[in-house]
């Protein structure tokens, strides 16, 4: 016999066991419910595409963390590290086959080969949402709307959604004459929660090099409380009212209107880093775990597919990260687990009965009870150790009684409660009560 | 500005656009539905793994069509050609986590270099079922009767599952004094379909080196038209009954106290080629579209995971070519479409009523109904474009003199009947209805 080949993942990937995997499906299809009750159609790509499209746009440590090779045919393909690339690229090639504005969802798994650490995995489900071909507070308003109703659906109400506008803010810095310096400052805004005040005062004195306008930019990024104080104070400082100061103040009364204002604060430091954005941007964090970081982000763009056609295409979206939403609802012991979508076991009691055991089975089936046989006669021990791993409910008893007379003992197997010898349409009845 | 792209995808690879996917995501979520009501559970494991564990059990072909490469830490890794080599990784890896029974779905994407035909793709998706560490009649036919089940919850109802035994046969051919052939007979016996009964039968007299044992296998595997029959008449060919015989006449008793014995034949050309499997076998046949082969296969096996663990671990699974089953559904004009998920459409008729509109929407969901807000006042005629292309059945129109009186005119978009002024409960009352 040959040796024995260790059985094992990749560093940085990983299996999902039952448990987890139900728990897992259960937010994908409640954060899918959400996404298609306002409107959102799905698609699919490819998980492989030419590397040329993926990773033009990218920067340097997108290629050293992106899984690329040489396929058998020579082509330089490489595994997609996001949803966002491959949308673009999809949005292009069909721009004729589709309607605009054109919102989709997308929910899959993309790749990067980034260090292995706690909770970060080479392999990670991403749920999209991106509406394209509508450049108004209506589309910018409704993700975020989304963002909130699908934490909701999953349980999570206790979170803020930290909104701000980065037109707003390019028309601040270049009314301080900073405008060409705004990559390095939006980077160092950034890691204001990271890195504290002091440190982020430093770097600004030195890009804008002004003591002055460093207490500005801070100034600016630390708000000033409740939305429209915020926004009436950023609108001053960025120049007076504009078209971008009228878009965030549309957006904070469609807000309103749809009565769940309190969710959202203005935040004047949320950058986003990325140029990519040109309007909203937002990060949500769960107020009982902000130390997660953001569990859902996005914003406003002006040409999603600027590489592949010369159609401008404006769009807004956001994204979940599934698998850091999953580690922080753990954290805060608030996920939902169940061991199977059963609601009722069969016992295998006596061998002699197998096959009247599928005819109670399909009985059942017949009255939409959800049920399963244990497929051989072993200890009622080794039975026991499956009904509770797979957490059901009901165990339905049958041995030569039973079945003489046409009929099943119920038990719940939380209560130990039992219903001796009742017919297959009065335990269904219970069982579906 | 840099060159344009030209965006593509990787040959036999593709996209599916939000109507097909809508298609696919349905027969998807009904089928796991299925699956998930007989007791088997969802696992994930990643699409990445070792190559040494994916093609240790391979043959040649299989290894052509891998995509395997060295990733940036020089591990040799490839993506997964099935979901069932995974599975038994997973299972031998995680085995002290597990119960046994063991039933799980996995319903995923693999990957196959093959060459590109209509149909035929190197990205597709694979519905699989399998039960380990039990080898019973029950467990075999529990796969047979979520075959049928799973067909039918998608329409498909006008099917033939062809049944038949690898154990009866094996027992034949030592008979007949040719078990050490049975490599070939089989690889002869599978190709009787495509390449009809004198060709195998040429083949067979080649191998078994007589013309009477040639015959003899070929009537063998004609049957003797029902179950019953050709399981009398099979026995008797193998010898007289055994366990095999005795396990294909109790998983036919289930099928009758089931009621379900009419989907069945007992074919005992059916022998799906692979070494693999030791018990029964199957293959499903769309009776009105034969010609596009098996939508749904499998078979039991004796030992899932012997390459990774000592631990012997029998199992029995079946598996729903996705891809093909579409396609042939599609020839058949039986696929279910529809456009997007929604109710209705909240038509933006007036740019200042934009901020109401979102008003009405949370009111209109509040109530259950799935309904979106056109973004912008644009013409009538590309907002019908898009509530044609969802096809959404309800619109709903406010203009200046609703808001006025808080009430919206409600549109069924199909047969153009209006509801003028109603209020918004109204409304949701008739879209629910």
């Amino acid at each position: 016999m040959a040796e024995l080949i260790q059985p094992r993942v990749l560093k940085g990937f990983r299996d999902i066991l039952p448990q987890a995997e139900i728990v897992r499906t259960n937010l994908m299809e409640k954060i899918t419910g959400v996404y298609r009750s306002f409107g959102f159609v799905p698609i699919d790509t490819p998980v492989l595409e030419y590397s040329e499209i993926l990773l033009r746009k990218s920067n340097g440590e997108t290629e050293k963390q992106v899984f690329r090779f040489l396929d058998n045919g020579k082509r330089d393909v490489a595994l997609r590290f996001d949803l966002t690339v491959p949308f673009a690229r999809f949005t292009a090639e069909h721009e004729s086959e589709l309607y605009f504005p054109f919102k989709r969802y997308h929910i899959a798994k993309v790749w990067r080969g980034e260090k292995p650490q706690a909770g970060r995995y080479r392999e990670f489900v991403q749920c999209d949402i991106d509406t394209v071909g509508s450049d108004s507070a209506a589309s910018d308003f409704e993700i975020l709307n989304i963002m909130r109703t699908a934490l909701a659906e999953i349980g999570v109400k206790d979170v803020t959604i930290h909104v701000n506008h980065r037109g707003i803010f390019n028309r601040f810095l270049a009314k301080l004459g900073i405008a060409e310096k705004s990559e390095d400052i939006l980077r160092s805004v950034d890691k204001l929660a990271k890195v504290g005040q002091e440190e982020v005062k430093k770097e600004l004195v030195e890009y804008t090099g002004s003591e002055e306008k460093a207490s500005e930019i801070l100034k600016y990024i630390a708000g000033a409380g409740d939305f429209e104080s915020t926004l009436k104070m950023i609108t001053e400082m960025s120049g007076g009212a504009n078209e971008d100061s009228d878009r965030m103040a549309e957006i904070y009364e469609m807000m309103k209107a749809a009565g769940i204002q309190a969710t959202y604060v203005l935040d004047p430091s949320i950058t986003r880093g990325l140029d990519y954005y040109t309007g909203v941007v937002y990060e949500t964090f769960l107020n009982e775990l902000p130390s997660i970081g953001s569990v859902c982000s996005g914003g406003r763009y002006d040409n999603l597919a600027g590489l592949y056609t010369k159609t401008k295409l404006p769009g807004v979206g956001a994204s979940i990260g599934l698998d850091r939403l999953i580690a922080g609802l753990e954290q805060l012991g608030k996920l939902e687990s169940r061991g199977s979508y059963l609601d009722a076991e069969i016992f295998c009691m006596d061998k002699n009965l197998v096959v009247y055991y599928q005819k109670v089975a399909a009985q059942l089936r017949e009255k939409g009870v959800k049920v399963e046989v244990f497929p051989e006669a072993k200890s009622m021990k080794a039975q026991y150790a499956v009904t509770d791993a797979k957490k059901i409910k009901w165990g339905i008893l049958i041995g030569s009684n039973e079945a003489e007379k046409q009929a099943v003992t119920l038990k719940n197997l939380e209560t130990r409660e039992q219903f001796a010898e009742i017919s297959v349409e009065e335990a269904a009845a219970k069982i579906l009560a």
